[in-house]
């Protein structure tokens, strides 16, 4: 499977790390090569451009970036691909998220930025599972899958309150 | 190109339909076929659930959905299917679409709802465009004539406000 | 008693049962039989839809649906049933609960979910109370206690407070 | 069936009184009894507080009450009734409806009020509807047919929307 | 100076006495006579309507209400009486105190609440103090007197840390 | 009555008049002596020192301001006074007042601001009213009788309505 | 003069071109030599990021740039350059400039963008002309003089209404 | 270097200084002189203006200033002095940080600030070095020099990133 897209996911500072780490881990459980990289829309710049304007010759499908405050970095990274982006808008220590959120999804006409909810890092990577599999029957087979199962622990811990009430 | 991809775009009221209009008409331009429906996840639910239950075996790849308030169409949409599920928060006569936003893009652990931005509309289908470009070059070379056309506007009208200051 | 309308107490995950469990006490401090579900708009939209589809045959009265973030559950399930339906937002790690808030009230015309405070856990159960007694002496005489009750307790604070200060 | 229980339709202002007709009308149309008083919960209060404390004596099931801005109105009537209260929180001149959504909504423990959506002058009807339906089968069968109304209202104008498209 | 109007300082729920000290320190370092009373606008409607309603008979200048999340209860006490009444709005559990803020100043035409910062207690009392020293010369030599002392505290540790830097 | 305490109308623009008309015409139908000045604490702040650290001997009881956007005039006024300064937050051509609400009410400690609702003209008269009538029993009747004639008015429309419907 | 530096005007969109022009013709008032442009940070990035790098070296003192929704253009060209940048915030058709404003005033660590108010376009010129006027004392003595116009300005309008009222 | 212009920091309360920590170092880090002042625009507000009356003939360049709730400290230095006022609104208890930014930033036309993130001393810090950097090449070299330093420290994170993952 040699020639599977890659997903690249992009944070803007290594502090948002530890909440990618379940990008990185969901992508990686549906088999899916995964490239991660720190590049910051305002301290490199050149390097985010460098990397976004080559995404998709260089065997990328999707980009995932997350950054905090002014989330620039999703919306710096569209404007340099055709390929979709994916924005998660990180909580930081002052207004919960609100300023990464609109920075992120406000996308002006042209440019979009495919958002997901704040700190939203496992569904990033199951929206970019579902880009992939537009065109791949055995990832849309494994996101069935997944859904299956999620209805079926919902299921079980259902019938497990009927016994404890 | 009949196996092409169908998008659905589907709008919780024929209200939604002067914005969705770009929607569509931007989708046409680049030659994906479109199917409009107006379904309401809290009016049809069951005309909304089966037909996303069935979006992927009926050719479509992408599903785009607009509501405004407590827009809860994307989600309950993206709860039936593994096709990714674009969201247009759509702005009604009060709270200036935050409510549509925040109900749109928050989706919880499992179900993400690609989200743009609120009155999206021509970004949702440059979006979906971009997903079934992921695997098909030729829509890619579209989206990248589209950009250029984009920049050398930009850049036309730089010059052109040259001349006239 | 044993024609006494049930009342339905749904979470969408099982994270909110702390919360609900005021809810659930509340509710049998009246006497209310209760029966409460962990059920997800968005991990199982079909068992959400089948349990209020036949909530009104099955013997209850009012549905309790509590959910956090994009919080769809109270408005899916009034989309099933001509029961009333209250929402209880539940406050995430994110946005204090406005999230969860706008997303269960700001319903389009038609589909109304009777919606209390964030974490509103306790008035929800009240307040599903107070519908039933519309045509129940009895329990109409409970609230009326509890009523009484309440503004007692506060009154002897206040004394409390006159003998302390 | 004159043991119809009413229901009480109460405006802060009669500068409420053009949102309000909606909430009447849609009563009316389900053969509910209304009353409609204009009762401020600072202005009259009373009034309001006379009025509140004895409607479920003279005959009234459900209490609707519309406000703006600090919107106390439908708190201030719960206080003095076991009734359930429905708040519509009506968009004033600034902040676009949400002072008066938090002031109605966010109550503190034991005094619920089941609020609606900002100017949800319908939807406080339905839910009065609702409430009253619980031990009224034929109400409720009537709360089913406008349900299966709008369905259909819906399907029909998206038949009409393919043959336009 | 038996004659010395006092001060009501009413609290919605005991749980708002840690805040409501300072307020009533405040108060009794101006030698100003304080009253205080934990009365709600909703658990007893009554007592606070009868404390507001002979207010100014019995002695009052200015009342003081605190509450949280739908803070009715500074609208509901200067419904009843012609004192004015400052309102504190108290930060709860959700919404940081935008609730109660927008609850307590928002008031509508011809009631007036005197609203202060959230949990600002301080400026509660010293409010109070100005009002009550339009006509008292000895309280505001009082008042300026603080002022002073609040001016040399600030330049005293404005010297200190030229000092220490 | 030649010593009746003036209550002082500062504005921060010219353009605030309209909105502090009614402010005025209040003041005066009690029979308060009104002075209104254009005085910015951006654009004139030696001139609104000035005014306010002479407000006192100079014979007045009340200050109030009104200023929008980061609306610092209020608190400005009130830094150089022991008078109560009562502000008025005026709505400007964005964020509908909240920027001039939170500059205006979320004063330091020891400097309190008495805050009126957003553009709330009519109160901020009635409140300087109050506070003046803490010490003057005929405006104390005045004040009674506006609320007597506020409710009998309420109550005219509230028994036309009856009439209408 | 003609080694004065240059202040650049940047905007995102033509649309933006109405509000910049109090912006232009202020730096004009001062002799401040401008240049203008339409350039996009997600439309034209290059261009953006090629003037911003070469903007000190091109005789440019400050750079100042209008932008709505996800407004990333001030950050994008503060990423590029060591000049101070001035972000002016441009309200668009929802969320009144919130949006706009966030994205441009919550920078991360290392690259600061001097916000000033939504749509306040003359001061961003001032702000611009106060940074270049501490080096350049005949500059900051046009600035003097403005400032005493402003006030002189007030003053008269105060004196006017005096006669008037 | 004894005529380089100095910065001035100010804020309006001591509990601020550990933010400004970072603002002090950073500008003594680029070798500019540094004063640090306690000054509140309420209840030192003499010292505050006489401060910034003299403040550029007493060699400073640029003023910061810092201050939390109605944060009118950075508008109250900017209307005494055509020096440029950095404004860095601090994150106090309530309304986390949202009332110190609009209270800083919406400043009304004629008197700006340059405002930065909530609690962004460090960004402050750097603005005021680009300010000084317009007409100081060597400092502009330094800024430069943090520039490449910063990206450089990215670069370096991303790849010990590459040999962890």
């Amino acid at each position: 499977m040699s020639d599977k897209k890659k997903v690249a996911v992009i944070m803007g500072s290594d502090s948002d790390l530890p909440v990618l780490k379940n990008t990185i881990n969901t992508l990686k459980s549906f088999g899916i090569p995964v490239e991660t990289h720190i590049m910051s829309a305002h301290r490199t710049p050149a390097q985010a451009c460098e990397f976004s304007s080559h995404a998709r010759e260089n065997g990328f499908g999707v980009i995932i970036a997350a950054a905090g405050k002014a989330a620039h970095l999703a919306g710096v990274l569209a404007a340099h691909t055709t390929l979709p982006v994916i924005g998660i808008p990180i909580k930081a220590s002052t207004l919960d998220g609100l300023d990464a959120l609109l920075s992120t999804v406000q996308m002006p006409k042209g440019i979009p930025v495919a958002t997901v909810a704040i700190d939203g890092a496992d569904n990033a990577a199951i929206l970019a599972a579902q880009m992939l599999a537009i065109a791949d029957e055995e990832l849309a087979q494994q996101l069935a899958q997944m859904k299956e199962n999620m209805t079926a622990e919902v299921v079980a811990k259902d019938q497990k309150l009927q016994q404890e009430l």
